[in-house]
């Protein structure tokens, strides 16, 4: 008998991947560009203002490569926001020159391997520190003018390397070290972690944020040879970019 | 020798997922739009109401993400009811602007796992709560406004991790353990499982209702850490949206 | 050294998988639509009388989900006359109105584990049953007014599961507990079996036929937890539909 | 330490599979019909006649079911020779109604298992009949009337069933048992072995010609139960069809 | 415990997959083919002479089969100047009969594996040629008139075959065994390693250059047999080309 961790849930996310329809965008007489792009920036501003819920945070980025064009991150505290937001942007004129490539359904997630006198609710063992630090992990904000990367993963279940057939106190442990490793890249990367399982296809979201590329390169190769991931962890799909202000997207769509 | 369990069927299940041509709906007329969902909504309470067959359940869901964003699901006592649904659906107005991006066909099931009473048909020993609890999973009802998650799923047949292979027994202790879990989520989650062996290409596909789509994601993670799942589950993909009353079409489509 | 088993082949088939193309079809003028099912109907019912070739069967079946929604089946002598009937019906009216959305290419075969007498032309000791019996599985014909489920299949290959490697005896053995539980379903269900070695994707193709679905998941279900699938089967995708006869493809097109 | 073979190269090979838009064939003018044959068996004829360069060989397939309709298969001594007949093809108006559906590039090779005394340019111990052999397996010529089977493979590196890790000897004595049983259809199937190594997906690309299409099907069966195939052997997606003359292109569009 | 590798990190990379739109090419006036090859040329000459930043290097390749008609390879200081190139491709008038079919992106990366004393920026213990190896890894050239292999490739994580938990000293004699390969291949082969990790899907992308198609074979099919490819190397699609001035575009397109 293993013990799934005890977790507390936060904003939940959507990450929503456009790749932009170049060919009519080059076709597209000025006027209907600016208007596309009026509306999109609209879009933008308004989400990262969050005048769509009592909180949240959302912001674009620049993504390269075929997968997609833009990220459109949304942070919110219910599902039935992102939906809205996701809808919402479908009756903006800049949708008529994107399309979804891919998307991603996540909820922000904190467990109680972090802390156990947070999840016990013992109030006074609990620092005010690791407090802060759940409520960061659990209502992110986005840096700003940050490179970013995004991928889903997986935690294996092969018959030789199962991490839910690990004891709690290993999977603690291995998340530990883990741990340790991010810890020496405070300042350099922020990493929000959001669980999938039941909404989307890999079991976790991962959105890394740095000012410096290399940096994420590092962390995620310096992980690898971690034991959680080395024996456990399953990657699907990396997209990285960067975040730019609402203002910038016409700058951004003419190249 | 493993010895198969005795299986019970009940209704016949499809889910229909559809993306809707959000560039087609925003260029459309408002003559067209009202057409569209005036033939949309008319199919959907008909369907709710299941004026096409003699017993059954169907509701309309909205889907995050860009797998779809509406899944129609049809319970019906035959497949062929479930053919026509599926093609009725393709002459309506509302058709026109969406596109069948998925789907999944299967039958709910019970199997003698659960009770072997029932299935001995040994009428004095099946309580009636037995009887009902069955009865409930062959022919579900669909609760009103509440969130879903779908996703298919295989047991393994691998080398060292195979269901197939082990005894009636064992399965059974693994699948009861799995039922604790269900049980603890009694009220907050309604799990409707049903047999695609043969029909599609995961052996079982499992619809999720609760009110708290928290609750959906803490029973998937909690039941991944237990045997049957740990060791012998694999899934496919996960789609996670909300049940809206059909009058609340134009409201959705409008963003 | 393993020795394969001598086999026997007897018509080729070609499933071939059409979508239809719904948006078309609701736009198309009432004449059209007509002139698309007169040919339709044509094509249909001349290959249901293999007015191609010698000999031969054809059938159309209605497909569930949006994997497909016509299975035209074809079993000639030779694939040249599969590739003429594959060719013919892009010829039609009808052709207009669907994709080819996939297909598999086989050969009907039957394998000396059955009948060792017969493959060794020992005409003395090969009964007639049996001889019917193989005729019947290289020359079949299909059933009228029944459900079909379509799958192709491997023998996996492999470290701890490898039926390539098993002793001929052994695969006899396992094949013959396998056939063991086909028995149980005479009367309900009709399997054609045709490799696609060199031919196709997998190394077969399973087409049951079967009066009730439940007894198509019943059969793969039971089959499943014997050794010969549990062990070595790999599944691909799976289709399910229900045949109907040429003339009520007017009545399947308008829903 | 290993040691890999060995290999000497022969010509470079396209495989090119066109599926025919039958849409627009069916649509299209007779005028347009005509010129795009015209166009068709004129480039097929010249490629067939090698205009376009010092060698090679050419040849036309019909394809059977959804994965393509045409294979053209180039063998030529450059890769600018395949690269240019590929994009010829494309301003010929035949190209106009077909879409490349998928293509395949790869070598002719040979290896020293087969006779070490040719790679040792050991002139007095090879004997002619062997360097004959070797040159009809450099450069291929194309069997006339012949049905064709096309598949890529690779062999395993997996822990347990390791192509890569197995000593020269070993893999030179598993080649030499696979090698007999191509020796038992001599006359009936000719085979084609071309590396891709760095080139495309797969590891090789395996073209099989044969008069009858169960001697293909019956050669890649029993091959598979060969310790080569067995063990180590991992098969792509498997095309099969027929060679045609140029002059059969109009009566093949026709169906 | 295993120690990560340290690395040092060079030029951003960008590898731009183009399928070109034949239908669309052949259909167009001449003016707009001129105006597009025009544009087309003044993009490639200008971003070969990396007017667009302080550095870098690009170039364009033709690629054989159906992945892709042409690759445009960029190496750049960074992320930013990747991505303003790869927009500003699609303000080409030749953009427009172009599709982005897949795409790479990746940054030069140097181990600690091939040097220890220039990691441990130990200037007198290295010598000038590790200094001028590591600059040209870093800031590669791309060489003139030459075939072309891109692949992307992982190294194992699996039970038995699992780089990643491989003591630091094991995998820097891998490493070294490897790179005696390739310097057999020295003024034959030329290769550029780029890590991915964090930035898209495969852990590393290799392009390999050579003045002759077979040695490209020989050098991937060598290596293979090598320990550090044999058991632990994952590798994903291969693409094959050559090189060519941008002048050539024109005859190029025009078959």
């Amino acid at each position: 008998m293993t013990n799934p961790p005890r977790t507390e849930e936060g904003w939940y996310a959507l990450h929503d991947f456009r790749t932009v329809d170049w060919d009519a965008w080059r076709a597209a007489p000025q006027r209907e560009r600016e208007s596309a792009i009026e509306d999109g920036v609209a879009y933008l501003e308004e989400h990262e203002r969050v005048v769509d819920a009592e909180e949240g945070a959302s912001a674009v980025f620049s993504v390269l490569g075929h997968k997609a064009d833009l990220m459109i991150v949304h942070f919110r505290p219910t599902l039935d926001a992102l939906s809205a937001a996701e809808r919402r942007f479908e009756s903006t004129a800049l949708a008529e020159f994107t399309d979804q490539a891919t998307s991603y359904v996540s909820v922000t997630e904190v467990s109680d391997y972090v802390s156990d006198s947070y999840f016990d609710d013992d109030e006074e063992e609990t620092d005010e520190g690791i407090r802060r630090y759940i409520e960061g992990k659990l209502k992110p904000d986005i840096p700003d003018t940050e490179y970013v990367s995004f991928y889903p993963m997986n935690r294996k279940r092969e018959a030789e390397q199962n991490w839910y057939t690990l004891e709690y106190e290993e999977r603690a442990d291995l998340l530990s070290a883990h741990g340790e490793i991010g810890k020496q890249y405070a300042g350099k990367i922020k990493q929000v972690i959001a669980s999938s399982v039941g909404f989307d296809d890999y079991e976790w979201g991962v959105t890394l944020f740095g000012g410096d590329p290399a940096d994420i390169k590092d962390i995620v190769y310096e992980m690898r040879f971690d034991e959680a991931s080395a024996e456990y962890g399953e990657f699907g799909p990396f997209y990285v970019g960067r975040r730019f202000p609402p203002t910038d997207l016409a700058a951004y769509l003419d190249g």
